[in-house]
């Protein structure tokens, strides 16, 4: 990883409940070369004491967490997300640190690697943000990692990666991703193929699809360019259909 | 490393002073497969409110941890030791943990890894007491890293390792090597090599020497065999001296 740069990868953290776990994480970050720490409605204090006796030199680090209400908040401008993932949870492929970590190095991105509270990790619904999912591999006799833990190991492996080569096309940022994923549903449920109580489950399966596929900003120009097209053709035939209808 | 095994790697600290890290040690050794602990002269209270919080699951790992008065005593029946070591600190070369640590798996052996102390790592003379030293790497800006996320980072690079193949020769124990230097400075001494005052600064060479050899069983025995000899030579050489000097 780059030292002579800001590194582009901010570590998210959903909730955290302990003090002295986020004092670590900021400490582990500064040794690892990482400065950008964001909390997902955090449960504990980060001006504590707690907190401030484990950051150690890595105060700044901590004083200059950003606390937002949401993980779509987290990853604003961000390109690529890997969560860590808990065995059981997830359908997607679990991938060991050292082969999914260094994917958000390539240069030119904004990436994010996120974590779960400490007692339960992340939901379904909240792994849904990320693309790829890494587990880090433990003992069967006793799997649960402490959190601050989990960070280090994560953060170490980031500071061993090599950096990948930039790809040749931008692939697009999560929150352009996420209004089009607002956007698909809308035109759905407007035409009709989606219904509104199954829409929920259906959508799931859409973005499963397209987190997977790594969507380029052009691809996903094309695909927002097709929604745009059939809403005014639906729209032109309803109001077509309207005016018809008060001929008649 | 293998699951079905309890591991031969024992983690000793030395001096640790914290109690929570003593307990997050426990919890990350129980999730990388590791059960023996040992700690040199602590100042922190093992079964205080602390430490059981962060073992969490990894109580039992805790409660069998071993306390002992000095690094040899650790070091009993050990074949192998890793120290970590701060960059600045030591003049043989520094590995990065995942070149090294696998050889702490080779089947067959005891081995340990030592930690200093949170506020001043591993003295010059304790670091004598391993045959191989690691660094973890870390950005210019902050290098220190805290006690238990270096044990972190190692115990899952442990956990990673591929097995080695066991070696022909056994190595020798490292408290058997100890021995022999006593031995060998009695010897040295006894032959008058050795000045008094000088001593500790010339046998500081050997064990340097001997200790980067990596001494098989037999290859000591060896040693030990010629060290009794020049003993029984120069004793003999002595009392002949004596009865001839009665002679006259």
């Amino acid at each position: 990883m780059s030292e002579t740069l800001p590194s582009q990868v901010r570590i998210v953290l959903v909730e955290p409940a302990g003090a002295l776990n986020v004092g670590s994480i900021a400490r582990v970050m500064k040794n690892m070369g990482l400065s950008q720490l964001v909390l997902v409605n955090p449960t504990c204090d980060l001006q504590s004491d707690d907190a401030r006796k484990m950051a150690m030199r890595a105060i700044d680090v901590l004083e200059a967490a950003q606390i937002v209400d949401s993980i779509p908040e987290a990853l604003v401008g961000c390109h690529r997300a890997i969560a860590t993932a808990v065995r059981s949870r997830i359908d997607s492929p679990l991938e060991h640190p050292r082969e999914a970590l260094p994917w958000l190095l390539e240069p030119g991105l904004n990436t994010a690697l996120l974590f779960g509270s400490e007692d339960r990790g992340l939901s379904n619904e909240e792994l849904k943000y990320a693309q790829r999912f890494v587990y880090i591999p433990t003992s069967d006799r006793y799997r649960s990692l402490n959190l601050a833990q989990a960070v280090a190991i994560c953060c170490y492996e980031l500071f061993q990666a090599p950096i990948p080569d930039a790809t040749l096309s931008i692939p697009c940022s999560l929150d352009a991703l996420d209004r089009a994923y607002q956007h698909l549903e809308s035109v759905l449920l407007d035409i009709g193929y989606l219904q509104p109580h199954t829409a929920a489950s259906r959508m799931e399966k859409f973005r499963h699809l397209f987190n997977r596929a790594n969507l380029s900003e052009a691809e996903l120009s094309l695909l927002r360019g097709i929604l745009r097209q059939v809403e005014w053709a639906t729209h032109d035939r309803t109001s077509e259909q309207t005016s018809k209808d008060s001929r008649t």
